[in-house]
């Protein structure tokens, strides 16, 4: 009787809540600062998977934890897609300097990294002030060299200087190539003092790849001051290969809408990661935070307390973002093609707090953007004029018509780990994870109860 | 004629100034804050040795340059006494977890430890709590499997905390050898979130040594967490050995005593380091602040602004610290039997600031304490009841009879770093080890120039 009186009582309440899409946003919001599901999901997916680069079993595994975990946590219609990615895998890797000032400096592989010969190469370091300098350098006068730049990264709240560095590690290792050195070395794009070296990709177009690697900070630190004090001569070793065709895929699951099931709210993280780390905030936190959002959803529908919302929200652990980046997203699209991908947003920045809200959408949902900037200010998150920009996964998404929100991440000491072995759990915050929870709830909830259409009318949609 | 005018100048001053130990003291302690020469000792050791593992050619490099930097500085009697030391190679290093959640863990081999195996192991993990626990277990109990104890070591400005934990590391390994154990791991000592691992000796008494490593504190953690899900097999590869004997010793140089020169300040730092770091917190703080410290002193006598002391400053680079600790100091004894060491005292908890003075002397230098309390206290350095008890290196001239002083670095953040891949020049602060200069200069005017006898009367000197 008791319970019958209490399901009666929460039916009763649902009308009245779910009329006032602001109030329910609130609630949820607030709920997720008491602790809300996502610590459990980082938790479970750094600890029972670790690491999980793309194309390899690790991350296969990584889909088969995703499928379990998404249908515990209630999500619809789970659902996997797998396509086709290169396989890179990491070698030897070791540097020495040689002669008076013999001394071993820690370096990685940048990821598609070329190799040295087994026995490794001993060559002379040429330092470049950056890659317009190494651009310059006449065609072949770095005939087997050993290229290094070194760079001045800092770090920022919206990790903006990762941007004005990052071609050093995109773009360097093929210039250095073409111009015959030998191998390429940078600092790592990393503002951390860890002895832990950042990866990343390096993009080779039909350059022939070379040994390409970044040294810790403090060993780029180090080779500056022997090379402050004369010529440089290293002993280099990498070996890393491509090793043919693996799987990569997304894990998908929804909270499907009640009236407008077809229009598609689509969030989500990115399940591989780099093979040094265990990924926690590059990306497990990104999947934590966006089903840990939807858990709270799905459970206050449950219980009774609001109405399914009147479109769809769905949830993408996408495939493979650190080495094929947007085919994730175009396989996403693909798998569903009856389906308009309204709104969009990536959790992809680690897992500290929100401090921005961005978007790009179209001006019918103004008002109720700034519905969500009132729902988020007691978060200490504030609206920006700056366009969003989403993230490499939904890419193609945003390039289908949807609207994109970001809810920008404060970045000050994401560069401190990402792509390193440091990435592990412990790096995780749980109450910044929490108040990201809390922000990712308010706004789905508000723009899935929403019929405002939301895609930017600059963008229009694909034929 | 001007320069002669200047240097009677100077020559006139030096009574009234030398007739002042407190002033010169406090000359010298501000002179050090405005930038000191210990900087510049530590960044030329670290980058042109790095490196400086007992016994092996980088320590005897290590000693040519202490001994080149000593000449160049102007100490005198500069001169390097060698002894013979057991010699230990790191080899590989690996371990992976076996089964559903295949992960690497990132761990290092303890100084001594045996090896697996070059195949490596496969085993399973036994947990304990502490070395108590593992002790309790029954003889054979633990055949053929891999102990792991776990801590909560944490930050202390005093670092007691590795006082508290340490013995896992240098009791637990021999322990589980006894009870038939394959192999040891602990949670690195270590107070850090960076993935590095925390080396350091163990101890075997007549015990046969097996495998035994330091995971790094995420690692630890990461197995933990496995742990609590269910059994764990590890496959562990460890293949560190012996390789006989090689080479320490000691490098020293002095400012010999004017009117005393057989009675001896002996101070220093430790000259080795661990291979995985440059030893920079670990010991090239201590062989920099030290030397800066009598070279300020150098450079005031040379410019004629104070006489030199009555006693004589000695500055040792103590040879291998690492593993066979008061080997150093005893070498030192040996190869200066004329000389009495009247006071010592040891730098070798980093390059962070000295926030308290404690000192072991004869009653009649109480006195001389509480001036040196003055003269520190503008530095933030408050003296201490507790009794000083000096460092490894100085063990045996403390037992000797030498009264000894303590100025106490903070070591909050020590264990971060201490014996890992990190320890390196990024982690010295300029302003808090000059402070350090700064309290050392002090210490050494006061005590050199006085004829208050130092040493503690409890300590009886050597027959």
């Amino acid at each position: 009787m008791r319970f019958a009186a209490l399901l009666a009582a929460s039916i009763l309440a649902t009308p009245a809540l779910a009329a006032d899409p602001v109030a329910v946003a609130t609630m949820l919001r607030d709920r997720a600062l008491t602790g809300s599901p996502a610590y459990a999901v980082v938790e479970s997916l750094t600890t029972e998977v670790g690491q999980r680069l793309a194309g390899t079993p690790a991350e296969a595994r990584a889909r088969d934890w995703g499928v379990a975990r998404m249908k515990a946590m209630g999500f619809q219609n789970v659902h996997v897609q797998t396509y086709d990615v290169p396989r890179w895998e990491r070698g030897v890797e070791t540097a020495e300097v040689v002669g008076t000032s013999a001394q071993r400096l820690v370096l990685t592989a940048l990821g598609y990294s070329g190799a040295t010969p087994a026995a490794g190469i001993t060559a002379q370091v040429v330092r470049f002030a950056d890659v317009d300098a190494l651009s310059a350098a006449p065609a072949g006068s770095l005939k087997g060299k050993i290229v290094f730049i070194d760079h001045a990264m800092q770090r920022a709240q919206d990790g903006s200087s990762y941007g004005a560095f990052g071609g050093i590690r995109r773009a360097g290792p093929a210039i250095a190539a073409q111009k015959g050195a030998a191998a390429f070395l940078l600092r790592s794009l990393g503002t951390g003092t860890a002895r832990v070296s950042h990866t990343g990709t390096t993009t080779w177009g039909d350059v022939t790849p070379i040994a390409a690697a970044a040294l810790t900070v403090p060993d780029a630190q180090q080779l500056a001051r022997l090379l402050d004090r004369g010529p440089v001569t290293l002993h280099l070793t990498l070996t890393p290969r491509l090793t043919g065709t693996g799987k990569s895929g997304n894990v998908i699951g929804e909270i499907t809408g009640a009236t407008a099931p077809r229009e598609v709210i689509v969030v989500g993280g990115h399940l591989d990661s780099w093979d040094l780390g265990t990924g926690a905030i590059d990306d497990a936190a990104g999947i934590a935070i966006t089903t840990g959002a939807a858990k709270l959803i799905i459970d206050a529908i449950k219980s009774g307390e609001i109405p399914r919302p009147r479109r769809t929200i769905r949830v993408v652990m996408f495939g493979d973002e650190e080495s094929q980046g947007p085919l994730s997203g175009q396989q996403y699209l693909k798998g569903h093609p009856g389906d308009t991908a309204i709104l969009t947003a990536e959790s992809d920045f680690g897992a500290d707090r929100v401090w921005q809200l961005r978007s790009n959408v179209a001006a019918g949902a103004k008002p109720l953007m700034a519905s969500l900037a009132k729902v988020l200010a007691p978060l200490g998150i504030a609206p920006s004029s700056a366009a969003a920009h989403g993230g490499t996964d939904i890419e193609a998404i945003i390039e289908s018509g949807a609207g994109v929100i970001d809810l920008a991440q404060d970045g000050t000491r994401y560069f401190d780990i990402h792509h390193t072995a440091d990435d592990t759990l412990d790096k995780i915050d749980r109450v910044q994870m929490d108040q990201n929870v809390a922000g990712w709830v308010s706004m789905l909830w508000l723009t899935a109860s929403s019929d405002v259409p939301m895609a930017h009318p600059a963008i229009a949609p694909l034929p």
